[in-house]
């Protein structure tokens, strides 16, 4: 496995916690692009810069991650010649970057990422995708530095696993959230649940989540269901997500 | 702490760990009621009974393990004098035990339980109630020792933490269902996502859940949702629930 010389482009939650993994893995990270030069600068002595006309000619690997929405305007910037240019989106095309480079693809870590929270990289699958066989063979030797777990994939299937992603973590944080904000307001200490929370979570490797379904909707216990919309009158919210998804429970176990 | 005579009154997933439970926490379990007769008998050398008429007056306590909707039938056909009487129900009151005995109260496991999957009892919250200082004296000694956290509420602040249960257990695992059936479709690995979903419940201890939420709806991103919704269109339980959730997420973030 070679070393190779990295810049990253962008300074959000992605960015910060690939400069750690980039510089512990035995790679060389040469310079950071931050628009509003904030603080990544404190966590490392790479050479930073605030404006794309500055990105050096000199690395072998350039990782864009920004928003989503502003990947496009980051690549109308580059001109790279043949360097290879990757992009860490799960749902956008690989494309975007076809005038940056020969070379380009994509670098999707299957994380969600929080800025103060540690991470080992080593433990997240990264999906990504090449567009020649060049590209692709330097982006699995340097994402097998980074992680286990290197897992090529077309755009199609990476934006499913990515609408998936959504799914198991931004939609169970959203339900974790306005539970957790619930019991505040009720007075209830929220880690009761931690035993339950868990052990949901572990028996996903001991069968299919479907047989595991419990409660009220899948047993169509329309007496406590009603009980337990009564005592969330208060809390529109999650009176709505409590209805809606106890129906599609209701619906599903119907016709399955 | 004492030896307790048990009887448990039920045949379903609680009482099939909970049979497990006493028999393993020094307590002794002398009688078993099962409306069916059905297996759990294979797991215990105790005395089964298979109608209510024969359930034994030799117990210190009831335990009856049935579905909420059932408690009141069973009640109503016990006479135990003066021994403690319990149900199991995170949303029922403890007065519908008020015939059984003059000891009775609830003895709720916050957790969720699936047949063949092994569970340590030590580890899960018992939430307890009692008519009685009697019965809550007994009550609170039995509980140790089959929990190591036994928490004393009264009957609304139970009901809201049931509630609280629904969402972050049945309707995660419910998403974790869809999910799984959504990506086995389209020949994708489910267990990609294994470290995503860790990580998500891992974050619980170390904050706020609000401050974790990431994806599309909390950035506003409407060209990711888009793209999401159309990638799920021939599953609309999924796109119904993409929809219902995201739009929470939108207006959650926009007046927090």
């Amino acid at each position: 496995m070679k070393s190779y010389r990295v810049v990253i482009i962008g300074a959000g939650n992605v960015a910060y916690h690939l400069v750690r993994s980039v510089t512990s893995s035995g790679n060389k990270l040469i310079q950071i692009y931050n628009r509003t030069l904030s603080n990544i600068s404190s966590t490392s002595n790479s050479n930073i810069t605030g404006t794309l006309n500055s990105i050096s000619q000199d690395g072998d690997i350039y990782i864009i991650c920004v928003k989503d929405i502003a990947i496009e305007e980051v690549a109308a910037k580059l001109r790279l010649g043949d360097k290879l240019v990757v992009h860490t989106s799960g749902n956008r095309s690989m494309n975007l970057l076809n005038e940056c480079s020969e070379n380009y693809g994509v670098f999707y870590p299957i994380q969600s990422f929080t800025r103060n929270i540690p991470i080992n990289f080593k433990k997240i699958p990264l999906v990504i995708e090449a567009n020649s066989e060049t590209a692709q063979e330097m982006l699995v030797d340097f994402s097998r530095s980074i992680s286990q777990q290197v897992i090529l994939m077309n755009e199609t299937d990476r934006q499913k696993l990515n609408v998936a992603g959504v799914f198991v973590n931004n939609f169970t944080n959203y339900i974790y959230t306005l539970t957790h904000d619930y019991l505040k307001k009720e007075n209830i200490d929220f880690n009761i649940l931690q035993p339950l929370i868990q052990n949901t979570v572990d028996k996903l490797l001991l069968g299919n989540p479907s047989e595991m379904q419990t409660g009220p909707a899948v047993r169509s216990d329309q007496e406590t269901i009603n009980s337990h919309i009564e005592l969330l009158k208060q809390y529109p919210q999650l009176k709505d997500i409590y209805q809606d998804i106890s129906n599609s429970i209701l619906e599903y176990y119907k016709s399955n």
